[in-house]
């Protein structure tokens, strides 16, 4: 389930969790991470150094792989040469995502050690013997006539549908792509109706070809949106600007509605009371591959900037943008590379919801995963350690105030818990939710793509999954 | 495919590999390990240590869970007033297991962080922020019955099927059983007929329960072959008394052929050449759950001490333990756990060959797992980093020397490998295997063994799978 869908759920509510972080328990304590020290304030009973500086990439130095502009011609030139693979629009989108370092230190699509680590270990082991976090395999799958065109060659180059190259990938190790069981580790099943599977790995080849990747251009959609996607280099630099001696971080795929807000708001304020000066949000709706029944990114974005716009975020210490990588709806497995993935972008809080990343199983009539494990797999992952896990809490409609609130178990019945599908269901029948569920600019949006559906007769509304 | 099957495998060989190990290849360095120092040797590059005391076990401290003599009383009276657990045999193989240590620091069965640890990363962090391996769950699974009969209770009396109070389960915690997901972590796979999940996983019950063990008597199987099973401390005290500078562990759960001989006879060899004085070998059958084609324990052992009579081993340097774990057959993960017991029962270098606790698909006509893969996992599995991995030697029949030896490439044509199954076929029709092969003591065990089967009418012979 997503976001939205969980906070609203009425199954066992997931309660406010303290913002202290210690290893044995799901309370955290920020005291068990290391700060670089500029002054120091009081956290409990330990002293917490709060930090100057943004939180260091994976593997110290934030990975680039997109060719310096002079250079560019003459790698063109090089890749006409090269055997040649065209890529996938989802092949594209995690070629972006490792051009800019989102996953750091990985300089492109994995070598078999790589990806036997990251299904076994959810993690990497570095040649200091260090370890980060890497739980999804970024693979490039080619069948068997590819690779007969590979050959012996050791360079490859990477081009799109319209046969422009795009990349190339040097020192290539093809080995053999086991989808059962990459599918087993990463998904916990191997249930027909995986929305990533089905798209990506189900009709691959047999065979992955991992190496080094050299970048051609900056990765550009030109669909409007280009703005918003700012690399983990760009991010570092807007919230170095502004300031920002925390960082936390909240994924999404769905709309903002004022539960969400709340969240937000409410840890910006904890962050000030814990001694942090200037704590910034980013925002950070993903933006490759979604499952078809959920609300597309253009219509997502439009939503957020409304969100924006009506004041219930504020602008100043709110930075939106878009997260390139594809959804895999791997639930614990996937969450740390959504984690991970924003350490590298300079975040050092990282929100968490309920099942975080799942959604229903496929076939059987219930969720895919253990709504709680999310938390707990990201609390104990092999290279998070750096990174402070705050655990969502629970917001409902409160009847009494006429708005959004914590829950509050010992008055549970003044509290609706508005479900996805409700809320689903009022947009598309233009009724609207009650006062204070989401600002009304942002409820417009919703409606109007529900209404561009009927009008246009796409089918995106059918759901294969109970939200 | 096991031991045997996989030496005498046609499919591409698994060459010698080098006596060194470094991070990024196949090529392990042994100078990557730290040892406690005693004297040096030249070994290679890096000036090798060698160590006098046996490796430490993991988390520093062997764990020993039966409770001592004097308590002993006490104690069966406590677990008479406690809800009760009634023990499958191999939930008693595993209590066996963790009561001896082989399995520390567990102190007991899973709880959910351990057991989500072991699903997700193959490991465990310790409070202090180090890493032990854990890849296989250790768990008790209960059905709703058993829970609602636990109620609040914190405690909990495990009895064996005969009703005999086995052990007490303090600070229990109750949790979800996630079969499905368990068993595609684990196996990676969820085709129907994996053994052990047949025989275990599929009709468990929907719960886990995990807590502290303390058993209540050393466990004992009154079959003939317990004075075989010495646990890590009694091995450890043996490997000291025999005055053991470097242990190397050899898990098995077939008969010893020369092959296997030669390699460990070889291996030995090599670590005198290092520079270690007077290496051990522990030749330890796995003794646990195995599946149905496989020779049953009793004949193994009689085999194997065949082995030793014969003088194909030398038993001043050879130490025959039995493994008291259930065999999973879940390949790269379960090697994992061949190791890291070892490591606890004092073994710092341990011997792996082609794919390593495997078998074929059970569905598909081809190996579930990649031959190399467990190889490659063990070597950059978390927590075993202190752990000399030595890849196999491929050996087959050499003609023209009339015995077993290492594959050469250069006159392939002289080599004969004797698959598993020839090799059952020819003693279940008790023909001979070419001289050299098998020493003949070890062979009539074996063809009496099958000879028993065809007396009986037992269908231990009926094989699922391909080997």
């Amino acid at each position: 389930m997503a976001s939205i869908s969980t906070v609203f759920s009425n199954s066992s509510p997931f309660l406010s969790q303290p913002l202290t972080k210690s290893r044995k328990s799901d309370s955290f304590a920020v005291t068990t991470v290391s700060f670089q020290t500029t002054s120091r304030v009081r956290g409990g009973r330990n002293t917490l150094r709060v930090k100057a500086g943004l939180i260091d990439p994976d593997g110290g130095k934030l990975v680039e792989l997109v060719v310096s502009e002079p250079r560019r011609r003459e790698k063109k030139h090089e890749a006409a040469d090269l055997p040649r693979l065209r890529l996938t629009t989802i092949d594209l989108q995690w070629m972006h995502v490792l051009s800019e370092g989102w996953a750091s230190p990985l300089r492109g699509f994995m070598r078999e050690s790589e990806f036997l680590q990251t299904l076994h270990f959810n993690s990497l082991r570095l040649d200091d013997g260090s370890v980060v976090n890497m739980s999804v395999p970024i693979v490039l799958a080619i069948d068997d006539e590819q690779k007969a065109l590979i050959g012996e060659s050791k360079r490859v180059a990477l081009f799109d549908s319209d046969d422009n190259p795009i990349a190339i990938l040097s020192d290539v190790e093809i080995f053999k792509h086991p989808k059962e069981e990459r599918i087993a580790r990463t998904w916990g099943t191997t249930a027909r109706g995986l929305p990533y599977v089905e798209e990506v790995i189900t009709n691959a080849g047999n065979w992955l070809i991992g190496g080094d990747l050299e970048v051609l251009e900056p990765i550009k959609y030109n669909d409007g949106l280009d703005r918003f996607r700012l690399s983990p280099s760009e991010l570092r630099k807007e919230l170095e600007k502004r300031g920002a001696d925390a960082v936390f971080a909240f994924q999404l795929r769905n709309p903002v509605h004022n539960g969400h807000a709340l969240l937000m708001t409410d840890t910006r304020r904890r962050l000030l009371e814990m001694g942090y000066k200037n704590p910034i949000l980013l925002l950070h709706p993903l933006g490759g591959f979604t499952k078809a029944d959920d609300v597309p990114l253009s219509w997502r974005m439009k939503q957020h900037e409304k969100v924006l716009e009506d004041g219930v975020l504020d602008p100043k210490t709110t930075v939106v943008s878009i997260f390139p990588s594809p959804m895999l709806y791997a639930g614990p497995t996937e969450v740390q590379w959504h984690a991970k993935a924003r350490i590298n972008a300079g975040a050092n809080f990282y929100i968490v919801g309920r099942d975080p990343a799942g959604m229903g199983h496929p076939v059987e009539k219930r969720d895919l995963y253990d709504a709680d494990h999310g938390k707990k797999v990201l609390s104990m992952a092999p290279g998070l350690e750096r990174l402070n896990i705050l655990p969502f809490r629970v917001a409902a409609y409160d009847k009494t105030q006429g708005k959004m609130a914590f829950f509050d178990p010992s008055r549970a019945q003044d509290f609706l818990f508005i479900s996805g599908t409700k809320m689903r269901g009022l947009a598309k029948n233009k009724e609207s939710p009650p006062d204070g569920f989401m600002c009304p600019g942002g409820w417009k949006v919703l409606v109007d793509y529900y209404d561009s559906l009927t009008l246009t007769g796409n089918n995106r509304l059918q759901e294969k999954v109970p939200v």
